[in-house]
């Protein structure tokens, strides 16, 4: 355990990042998204000007953003192919790197509470289907009915992308497979947090894609691709092209790049997404480090994100120019 | 793709590093491991001298060993607590780096081949559960009942791991997890190739751990953890401890030292398996390049593997001074 009496303490949260149309973000809705952030910077400020630590802030934080309507986690997460939410998550923690993560799981209300009841309760760091909402149910977490994640938003999104796939099919008779929407807006929620021990930890929570096939695992319950933590050298939770992001070991890589070639975090981050990109993905990190430095990178057009540290301003942004 | 004209090549295997003890192994129980594993080496060095590709090269080897009782893959995979066998599964070439793998399944007899399925014919880089075993059929993959993975020696070890837990509990009111006995032989299977064409695979296929809990997910499904495979720098499976493999990033890792550091193979196997022991795990790894050069290195008693080159001659070991 780190036992610096550094008492810098830094939260810095994302909500996705892609293809967020500018002009097609009213006042109103853009208003109602930062309300949430700041929310979550808010709830996860709590924890950590308390003396609290890094995973419960990161708890605290996501929380938040699962149950909001707004984002791709928990509650208003997107629909699978065959209209179910299917949700997964994972957390872990510097100091000691234990890691836990979940997927394929449609009963549990704060899937970042099942991965951190994983990582602390259980002998594994990764529980999957019926078999990890036994456990988090024998855990005393939140179950619901699966219709607790129906939203008619993201129905609405499924049912768009069923029709477009039935225009792909007509012109592609031998596509197999259904059709993703790689331009659609990924709202993964993610959060990465320094508390005043000088301690470290990244969390990140999703419904995943829309119209994905049934039993898809994107990269937000990897450890090393959307999520990890070493307190020797950053936090990052990532969102984008799972697939992407999991080829490209996104989250590991970008811990690399510090940890091995001692590069800024800025340039460890901008690494990470050029390679992504040259695999065919794009999306963005939240990368924060013991001293608490942070970076909020992406290659899309915007990110849902946002930072707060001592001195309690929450700062929220969603284009490159906030 | 790589065009290189190099004519070597090579394929390096493993059947599971652990506490295998010497004393307990009878010359013919060895003999008959021995003799699949050559098996497997001739399966695999088929498809490499005839100028076949890595990725089939790996698929053909380890479906030798999945379809063997004597290693905990396919056939012979040990059973969860449920008394279920629980079969995960990873593949990926170095090339273009797409990768597939998949977890949670009861049905598909092959899981390599179920990786490699959702590598080349799905959207996606991992599948878990109904999901995938659904797709694998849609793809035409074998499928099994349940019962073609039961063998009466995984049976007993799943009863003599639940007495166990049962003299844990007598001490420790408070455990509400399963018992997992860390001590026991892991029979993960893995196999790396270089083919004639230049280009690297690694794939990975496992039942996991003995009394493991339902929904279990370990490295050998998880890209980065128990399989990587780059062009430019190493194809590595792994097996031992997974959580501990998923924690450290094992297979991504050690291709990082390589990429980033420019470490010798055997420097690189070696720092990653010192950090997987300083995090409480063990076991071993086998790494290729794109010359032909490879370890197998481990931190068990013994790890069975074999190797395979332009001569043909199919090596095989167990114990570290094999």
């Amino acid at each position: 355990m780190a036992t610096s009496d550094n008492t810098v303490f830094r939260l810095v949260i994302h909500g996705g990042a892609g293809a967020i149309n500018r002009g097609r973000l009213t006042a109103e809705r853009e208003a109602a998204y930062r309300q949430v952030l700041a929310q979550s910077l808010t709830a996860g400020y709590a924890v950590l000007s308390s003396g609290g630590s890094c995973i419960d802030a990161v708890i605290a934080t996501i929380v938040v953003m699962e149950d909001s309507p707004f984002f791709n986690a928990g509650k208003g997460s997107v629909f699978n192919h065959e209209g179910q939410n299917e949700l997964e998550a994972s957390i872990m923690e510097g100091a000691t790197r234990l890691a836990g993560a979940v997927a394929g799981i449609t009963t549990v209300r704060n899937p970042i509470r099942a991965a951190h009841a994983i990582m602390m309760k259980s002998p594994h760091a990764m529980l999957i289907g019926p078999g990890a909402e036994k456990f988090a149910a024998a855990q005393g977490l939140e179950i619901v009915d699966s219709d607790y994640f129906y939203t008619s938003h993201r129905w609405e999104q499924l049912q768009k992308a069923l029709a477009n796939e039935q225009v792909l099919r007509d012109h592609d008779a031998d596509s197999s497979t259904p059709f993703v929407n790689t331009d659609e807006k990924h709202g993964t929620v993610g959060a990465v947090a320094l508390d005043r021990h000088g301690n470290l930890a990244a969390g990140t929570s999703t419904g995943g894609l829309t119209n994905k096939q049934r039993g898809r695992v994107g990269d937000s319950s990897i450890i090393g691709a959307g999520t990890y933590a070493d307190n020797h050298s950053v936090a990052v939770s990532a969102t984008g092209t799972g697939e992407v992001f999991i080829r490209a070991a996104a989250a590991y890589q970008t811990a690399a790049q510090v940890k091995l070639l001692h590069k800024p975090i800025s340039e460890a981050a901008d690494g990470t997404l050029k390679e992504v990109s040259s695999l065919g993905g794009d999306g963005g990190l939240i990368v924060l480090n013991a001293k608490g430095d942070f970076v909020m990178r992406f290659n899309t057009s915007g990110m849902f994100r946002g930072a707060i540290g001592n001195d309690g301003i929450a700062w929220t942004g969603i284009f490159p120019d906030d």
